[in-house]
């Protein structure tokens, strides 16, 4: 069982490398007479773009969304909905010198050990390139979503050891860095990465997301419970190696008395919970935490071996993130967008109603 | 889609009720001709019993493990391997006041909300009893690992702010915390567990768990990853709250050069990675931590609401661990050996080979 | 991925061998509050049980279904739902003679190429006994269709080349072979039946089984199809040969306008697509025939080879019925009624509503 | 659960309308380093392409595959292969007629009845176009099993009431009409089509279709076993209303005694059983056998009703095939194919090779 497909109900394939002829994804089980433009698409690629800000990596994609099946007239039919996004800036070239070579931190050597062949163009299938089609997939999650209210948003709460301090989604819409916060700490995040690219190092991040209005009733116990399924679709990103729901961590050193969420008639008190009990919705603010790793290709020698196992050098060239945690925001956005939406239906297929 | 199976080519379907009639699980797709018997599993039950120490539950519970079908002759037929626990000391009538109240940070209130119905037998689905049918299936996967060589292992980190540094798997075994070390933390543990349960009170806890000896090849990019079946096998856990593979949020903090785990010819020189890269064993160890939350049953006074929405307040009565995380440890154990069965079969369908 | 699991959101896993301890179900994602009594599950397994007349294998069982979870005070939770069939009458013994050998016709083979191991006690997991589990699962699903008012039912349209006409659903209520005429048929079939116990030979039989009252709507194109899944949930069924839906091979000779059901403004004028166009149900009734091949099992001699390959003759000894046939006709029943809950929950998933 | 899907080990998802931008195709799990090139995909297509012959509907579509990923210098990766057919000779306007009419017979008014909405172009996702995914899928599956010395082949054994005798496979590749016997029936079937073609009518078929060189073993009882999934891929087939494995329908009539294939050393004697025992392959060759109802789309006009529920007649126009049952040589092979490729895998998975 190969894993390019990700949801029960509302389910994903995606397929595609970075530097061949194109990523995308057929969504299946999107519910029928949705509107649905390329243009929602877009809108959700673009966030998510290379090249978009100086802040991510310098590769130039239209990140062009083509539709090419499932609607008619605008609106959706019930039919697979695929979506294709062609390769525009391709160099294959700049990667010859991979060919042979691992990377360390990279996903290089084990697509090579569970293959025995390695798509070395650009890191292939492991490329974020493939986050495309995830975005893409999400914001087709996001549409129905909003059509039950619920909303999905991101940003980033900490860029190596520069926290963010949250202060409005607005705010987060209104900086390349996705912080939600436009006081200093936005230049700082810039000096951050300025100097980062110099010295050819990358820097890890923390990303937080969390969905609104999601109802209560959300979830299958005991495996397909909500918050399961939204740290396996987190862990799924490159480069993620942590997952939190609410409290996450800290409820280690808690009590049940602090911990414990009491409830009254106007809802619960507080929320370490994370919206999420027993692996259902509550009703309260679904959060999540991603901890993203620093990215593995940086211009900095370090040892590795060739695919033959003798002792090399590695300076990775080309064009990178020094924090692809960034561009992460969109893509968690779209991850926990796409848990929701299969949720959403799963909860309506055996209990009749969305809540 | 209900959420009672888990797994792809080695699945594991789980069913009943904390003080029903029964908990039990029906693995599909072990290989044949594995030595398997009711022993194997008894072993691994027992180390998860409740009863098994003054540490946790005072419930006792016998747990004893029936093979229904797939052993012909102590070997695995290929067919479904189905296992019954009978719940010997079940005592619903214990619960009968919790029937329309739901416990503040507990699954009452979801399950109700998303079901319309609630098992308010000591939790029903949501207990933490339901955990014997994943070790009962636990132990078939690691009957099958241990033929590739692999083992896994877990041990407490942590309980509440009590750090358990470790020193050796084998003091892991001599203790009723799974903590390895055998030093004088281990009467700290057992102070403080005796203190919460004098004030009625619970904490949280750090479980680690390894996979020694796993062949790089292993896991199915780029959703069923093999991190990130992890993290959704460990999230499933009751009272999971966050998860780790590796340097896990520690990486945040870090630089790509740092967190770049080195190749040399002799192998990986650091293992901040977890033993995964791009969601693929590298054949190095596969680490995971996981955060569990104190358990929501205490004695402590709290604010809630019934059924039909009116202010209450609850005390939990019954038996009840004050620190779950404690007996979370071999569960972990058997999810981590679940994800690992299952993804060994799956590398060798498309691939032919485990490594 | 073995294959002992059938349905996306109404979904079943089998276990047990005919002579092993037991045979069972788990019924995974059925909606909560449906009432369900045992008697409920007995009431379908009786009309299946062997040793039920006359007509069929003389072994006794009393087929007692036990429900080991996921039903609270008479009302499904929503959990799954396990059902579990202890063997009381096996007799492992009997079948010590075919421990090293394959009958012609029969399952024993292929086990043993596939797996490497047979569980020779009575044809193991390939037993007819198997379908009890599938009858107890199905009187889930026909609980859940009821409330939809759908009802499923099914007679023997033909034994061997005696073909009996359908008189009424009343007259297959009143006979062992659920022959759909009350009339000399039913002589005729027990003669038949009479004859070939006596000779030691089998003989095949055509099953028909209908779904009334299904709203248009249900089934997934373009591989879910309502047709696809119950071609394959007949041919899933012991010694199924052959499915037809509707005119079935009847229209290979049919031209279009013959074939074409017109459709008026009180509905279809006829019903040759068997109440599915394009896998989609039409809200015509749903038809479905099957062919059951001769139970494999005789005691006429026939060659055949041992395990080790040499040549050998066979004569099944044991109780064995003449006719497998008869029996089909509640499991075709069953199984029709699983598809159609399955579809069913998957209409409400995408689509929001049954019809 | 939307069922654009198809396989679990080796699986498909298929996209696209027939008058839409274009159908696809995204097959996941293909083993990797297996040489696979456009070529190998447009051979198999252009069997089945529209207007590759007088005998088939006569629009042009050139039917082009392009790889979009999966494929590195003429090797699969192991990464899903997709692959897109654009239309080209899409002409929705030719359909305007049909936005408010449902064709009897077709899948229309059903569509409508699901989902609310109707892709009125051409039969949208009804459409046979989209089999041609299934063929550009299946050409992949044959290039694997081509690897096992597994070779699926089809044939048309009945055109209406003209029966075609096989006589051997080169005939079948030397016509149009996929008729193996290059006899005077070939030119019975030419008249038979352009007749239909003057009357505006249409005629039903019977495809034969087999796999040979299968290994002993590959099955999955007892719901997914090889013959309830080749039933199911070829239901799953437009028009198709019928489904045999092996004596089918005629193992009714037999006895015991005559429908058991005796086993001798050397093999079996006979194969009533179609190549399957118990839902495993047994060695010999895999035999199906398939009812095609004649294609809805006439222009005898037929009673009928529009959106609005009036009556109304309806003469199809448009380009359409007289006998569809012609075109379902190929995607009969095609779905064989893919059945087998996926239990090719699921045996390796579970019993560690494929015989």
């Amino acid at each position: 069982m190969a894993g390019s497909a990700f949801g029960g109900v509302f389910r994903i394939t995606t397929f595609g490398e970075s530097h061949g002829v194109a990523v995308g994804v057929v969504a299946e089980g999107c519910p029928p007479l949705l509107p649905l433009a390329a243009e929602d698409i877009q809108r959700d690629l673009d966030r998510r773009r290379p090249g978009s800000s100086r802040q991510v990596t310098q590769r130039r994609e239209s990140d062009k969304a083509e539709i090419l099946s499932g609607v008619l007239e605008g609106k959706t039919t019930g039919a697979p909905v695929a979506i294709l996004i062609r390769n525009a800036d391709a160099r294959p070239k700049d990667y010859e010198a991979l060919r042979e070579t691992f990377r360390p931190g990279h996903a290089d050597i084990t697509y090579f050990r569970k293959y025995g062949i390695r798509d070395w163009r650009g890191g292939g299938r492991a490329s974020a390139r493939e986050t495309a089609a995830r975005v893409a997939a999400g914001a087709i999650a996001r549409a129905f979503l909003s059509t039950l209210g619920v909303c999905v948003r991101g940003c980033l709460e900490a860029m190596g050891d520069l926290e963010v301090p949250f202060r409005s989604w607005e705010d987060a819409a209104q900086n390349d860095f996705f912080a939600a916060n436009r006081g200093a700490v936005v230049k700082k995040l810039s000096q951050k990465i300025e100097s980062l690219r110099r010295e050819g190092n990358s820097c890890g991040a923390r990303v937080f997301a969390v969905a609104e209005n999601v109802p209560a009733g959300w979830g299958e116990p005991v495996f397909d419970k909500l918050d399961a399924d939204i740290a396996k679709a987190m862990m799924s990103i490159n480069a993620v190696k942590g997952v939190e729901i609410g409290a996450g961590f800290a409820a280690v050193k808690m009590s049940g008395s602090e911990n414990n969420d009491e409830i009254t008639p106007d809802g619960f008190a507080t929320n370490n919970a994370g919206g999420i009990l027993g692996g259902i919705s509550s009703g309260q603010n679904v959060t999540v935490r991603v901890a993203v790793k620093p990215a593995s290709s940086i211009r900095i020698p370090q040892k590795s071996v060739t695919a033959s196992g003798e002792e090399t050098v590695v300076e990775t060239k080309g064009r990178h993130d020094p924090c692809v945690g960034i561009r992460a925001v969109p893509v968690a956005e779209a991850m926990l967008a796409l848990v929701l939406a299969d949720h959403a239906l799963r909860q309506r297929a055996q209990c009749g109603k969305f809540s």
